[in-house]
């Protein structure tokens, strides 16, 4: 599958996979599963959507800061590709850096699965969590942790 | 095993598995893992208890917060078993909407871990991890995410 | 791989694996990967580091509660080491009590994954995700999940 041409299709340009932000790897494969290390909504290295959902943010930027994760998540999964063949995503965890009131995080997961749905028809199925976090690694809006099956 | 009898002896039913609310799947098995999205303290569509514990909620309220929380993830693995067989739980995850004062975390989870260790005498041993969160979807008590071991 | 040793040459002391504080296990193997509990910067029995990053506590301090944490799951790890053969770490998720305004998750990370890149030079390398709560357990600074690869 060509994640690169997938992504073309729509519009939207495959980023280069972001660099770790401390001492850590970006993927590590187990048997026949890969863990992806956090996505935060970075692009060029610099953190492009920031501050709270329930506050300074609005759903539609949450869902872009989402959005901008799963391509994030989506570099990795090009790099893992380089040596093993994807099968297909198994879940991604949603940390939305949230006010005390805010209730609409699936809204905001919303923005990565819909881009997985559409660049992965066949491998986009997955399961889910969402919380919020009284604060994120460079104060973030949201961190998307995935794991997907490889052979 | 059957997870509907077993919990008939205790004098509670099981649910009806809740849907997605969002664009995701209950459950997804890779490997002999199958893991759970996360699940919320919702009865017939509507979550049961909402707040903050450390706030509006007691201790006790939290506790029966995570019992349904994991009536539904009973319900989510009477559903794997249509396919699968149910080996052993694995870990559940508890999160917990809390105001930052809030410290007993361990003893609100203690009301999933407890009905699983009822309802599943020999398959309900797990590892967790409890935190909190500054907010939860639909403002939802806790929110609970299992991965399980089936065959 | 002797991990005792290695604290040992780093002027460390294993510590004795902390027990559980609700109901459930330190750790469980399912296939090849290893789950531990959320380990806590526990020693003896006590919570050593209380309180919130971006609060009371400076980052020096939440480096060393890091640490803490993952000198525990190196004592987990040795217990599972009685039964299986320690591979490699996979994951590592951890968990930062802090204010809304904190922002250098990495850094206090860092503290346990220099552990780890110290102690075990050859299965150190491993993926990370990091979070602000609003809260934990016993009001710790910091929880850390450990996910490992066992044989």
């Amino acid at each position: 599958m060509d994640i690169k041409k997938q992504l073309l299709a729509l519009g939207k340009i495959l980023p280069q996979p972001p660099q770790a932000v401390g001492n850590y790897k970006p993927f590590i494969v187990a048997g026949e599963m890969a863990f992806i290390s956090g996505q935060l909504p970075i692009k060029d290295g610099r953190i492009i959507y920031k501050g709270k959902l329930g506050g300074e943010l609005c759903i539609e930027e949450g869902k872009q800061a989402a959005e901008l994760c799963a391509l994030n998540i989506l570099s990795q999964i090009a790099e893992l590709e380089k040596e093993y063949t994807f099968k297909k995503l198994i879940k991604i965890e949603g940390c939305i850096n949230s006010t005390s009131a805010f209730t609409q995080h699936a809204n905001v997961l919303d923005g990565a699965s819909d881009l997985f749905t559409s660049v992965l028809p066949k491998q986009a199925g997955h399961t889910r969590s969402v919380i919020g976090c009284s604060s994120l690694p460079l104060n973030a809006a949201i961190e998307i942790i995935a794991t997907v099956e490889v052979r």
